[in-house]
C-alpha cells in the first residue's frame, strides 16, 4: 500500500512537467478502435510456449510472437495505426521519421501498403542490412551524419520539403494506442496472466502494454525489463524523476533510445516493476529460445526471459515468478544472421 | 502416358524383389488411424506463408513446419505410432535404435512420453549437442565406432541383452505410417495444392508423404527435392534400380542416407519427380527462410525450396512451378547453433 501511495504521489508531482497530455492517454475504446482498424493490415501473430522452457524457469510462459509481425516487429502496429489515422491531405504528403532500426522498415512498409511515401532519415552507418531491408519496403532513404542532431536537421529539411508528417517511434500517442493491440491480442488468448512482460526502450511497446493491462486484466502486473548497461527507465522508474541514458551500450539494439515525456508518466503510473539483466543473460536467453522453440527473435526480444533467468540464477527474491502464468511479449526477428553474438 | 507406363512396367519389374512388402503399404484408413492414435501426443505444426518469399518465387508456397515438432523434426511422428503400436509385453521392454541424428532424439522423447525405456547407439564421434539432446530426452545412450557395422553389432548386442525391440527410422511401415500424418495435415488445411514437395534421405517421410498425397489429393504432385551430394534416391528413381549412396557428402546432414527396401518401392510408384540442388542453394535457401519467415530450420529442410530457386537461377524447364500452389514440408529444426553455414 505504501509502495504505491508512494509511487502515486511522485506520479502526481512529476505530471506537473506534462500537464497537457495527461487528458489524452488512450482509452480502451481507443485501443479497441485501433485495433480494429489495423485488423487487415496486420498479421494476428501466434501465441506459443515451450515446455522446455517452462520446466527450466519452472513457470507458464506464453509468448506473444511479434517477431513474426510484418516487418519483422511490434513496431509496425504503431506505424500502421499512425498512417490509417492521417487525413487524406496529410497521406498525399507521405510520412517520414528518422530510424535506423525497426521502426525504419515499419514505417516503410506500412505507408507502402496503403500507397503512400515514407522517407526515411538513416544515419550513414546504418547496417547494410537494415538499408536494404527498409530500401525492400520501397522507403525513400535520406543518409545523414549519425548524431541524434544532425538526424533532426535532417528530417526537418525533408519535412519542410515534402509536408510529410512525421511519425515519432515511441513519444506518440497513436504510437502507444497501436502498440497496446499486442498484449490486448495476448490478454484475449491467455486471460489471467499473474505477470505480462516487455522490454522497454523508449517505452512505446511497455506503455501500450501498462494500459491494456490495467484496462483488461487488473489482477496482471505489467514488468518491465530491461538492460542494465541501458538502463535509463529502470533509474528513471526509481528515481522518480526522468534519467536519460549516457552512452547506452548493450546488443539489445532496440532498447538503446531513452523514455519519452509521453511514454514515462504511463509507465511510472501503470508499471509495477522494471528489472534489470546482463548482456551475458540476454545471449542465453536468446539462445535458449532459438534452440529451444526453432523462432528466431533478436536480442531485445530476449531480454525479459533473461531477466528472469538471472532472478533464478542469483536466487534473487526481487521478482516472485514460480509457478506463475506470465506473457513475454517477443518484440521483434530483425537482426544480421552473419552476426550471431554467441558465435 | 508412355511416361506412367514406362514407370508402371519397371516398378512391376523391380517389385519382385520385394514381393512380400507389397500387400501391406499403408492405407488411408491405417494412416487416419495413425493420426488419431498420436494425436495428443505430437503438436499439430503450423502451416505458415511469406509473402516476401512467394514474390520472389512466383508462387504460393505454404509451409509445413515441422522444424516445431517436439524433438524438433517430423520423425517424433513416426517415433510416437511406432511406440503406441507396441504390446504390453514389447512396451516393458523398450524400444532401441542407431541413430545420430533426428530419429535418435525423436525416439527418446516419444519413449519418455509413454513412459517406457529408449536404448540409443550413437556413434562416439556424433556431436555434442545431438548427444545431450538425446540425454535431455531421457535416452540411454551406448557408444560404438563411427561405422555402420559397429553401429549395427552394439543394436544387437543391446538388442539381445534388454529384449527392446528395434524402431526402425524409415525402413518400416509403422515409421512410414507416422510420417504420412504430417502430409495428411498440410493436405486437410491446405487442399487443392498442385505439388507438395518433401526432402528425401532413407525416404521414410517422402512414402508417407507420397501415399497419403494419392490417396487424398490424386491431382497433387509429389515432387521429392535432394542434395546432388547425396543423390541415391535421385539415380536410383531414374535408373529404376536401387542405386546407393556412396560416401554422400551434404551439409543437409539429415538426408545422408540411402533409401530402403520399403521406401525404394512407394516411391518408384508414387512419386511424380525427384530434382536435386547444390549445397550453395542449399545455404541460401536456409538463410531465406531463417531472414524472412524468422524460424529456425536445419539444412535438409532447406532442399526442397533449394532446389526451386535453382530452376529458377538456371532458367530450366524441369518443373512448371510458376504460379503453382506448392506445399513444402520443412524437415526439422534440429542444428548446431554455434555451426551456422553461412558464417
Amino acid at each position: 500500500m505504501l509502495k504505491i501511495w508512494i509511487r502515486k504521489l511522485s506520479f502526481s508531482n512529476f505530471l506537473s512537467d506534462f500537464p497537457v497530455y495527461m487528458e489524452k492517454y488512450p482509452g480502451l475504446a481507443e485501443i479497441k478502435s485501433a485495433a480494429q482498424l489495423i485488423n487487415g493490415f496486420i498479421h494476428r501473430t501466434p501465441v506459443l510456449k515451450s515446455s522446455c522452457i517452462n520446466k527450466i524457469m519452472g513457470a507458464n510462459i506464453w509468448f506473444k510472437c511479434e517477431n513474426f509481425q510484418k516487418a519483422g516487429s511490434f513496431k509496425f502496429r504503431g506505424a500502421s495505426f499512425n498512417i490509417l489515422s492521417l487525413s487524406n491531405e496529410e497521406k498525399k504528403k507521405g510520412v517520414c521519421t528518422h530510424s535506423s532500426g525497426n521502426h525504419a522498415q515499419a514505417l516503410a512498409l506500412a505507408a507502402k501498403n496503403m500507397g503512400i511515401k515514407a522517407y526515411i532519415v538513416m544515419p550513414e552507418n546504418s547496417s547494410s542490412v537494415k538499408i536494404a531491408a527498409v530500401r525492400s519496403y520501397g522507403g525513400e532513404i535520406t543518409f545523414c551524419k549519425p548524431t541524434l542532431e544532425a538526424r533532426e536537421q535532417m528530417l526537418n529539411i525533408i519535412m519542410e520539403e515534402t509536408g510529410a508528417k512525421e511519425i515519432h517511434p515511441y513519444n506518440d500517442l497513436k504510437t502507444i494506442t497501436g502498440q497496446a493491440t499486442a498484449a490486448m491480442e495476448l490478454i484475449e488468448e491467455i486471460p489471467e496472466l499473474d505477470m505480462i512482460m516487455a522490454p522497454v526502450g523508449g517505452g512505446g511497446l511497455l506503455s501500450g502494454t501498462a494500459l491494456v493491462t490495467r484496462y483488461l486484466s487488473q489482477k496482471t502486473k505489467t514488468v518491465a525489463a530491461e538492460p542494465k548497461n541501458a538502463d535509463d527507465a529502470y533509474r528513471s522508474f526509481y528515481a522518480q524523476k526522468f534519467i536519460p541514458s549516457v552512452n547506452p551500450n548493450t546488443i539489445a539494439d532496440g532498447l538503446l533510445t531513452s523514455l519519452g515525456s509521453l511514454t514515462f508518466p504511463i509507465i511510472q503510473e501503470h508499471v509495477d516493476q522494471i528489472i534489470t539483466t546482463s548482456e551475458e543473460s540476454i545471449v542465453k536467453a536468446m539462445h535458449l529460445i532459438w534452440e529451444r522453440m526453432k523462432i528466431i527473435i533478436e536480442p531485445s526480444s530476449a531480454v525479459p526471459l533473461a531477466s528472469l533467468m538471472e532472478i533464478m540464477e542469483h536466487n534473487d527474491n526481487i521478482l516472485d515468478f514460480k509457478g506463475k502464468k506470465i506473457g513475454i511479449i517477443l518484440s521483434g526477428g530483425n537482426l544480421d544472421l552473419n552476426k550471431i553474438p554467441w558465435i
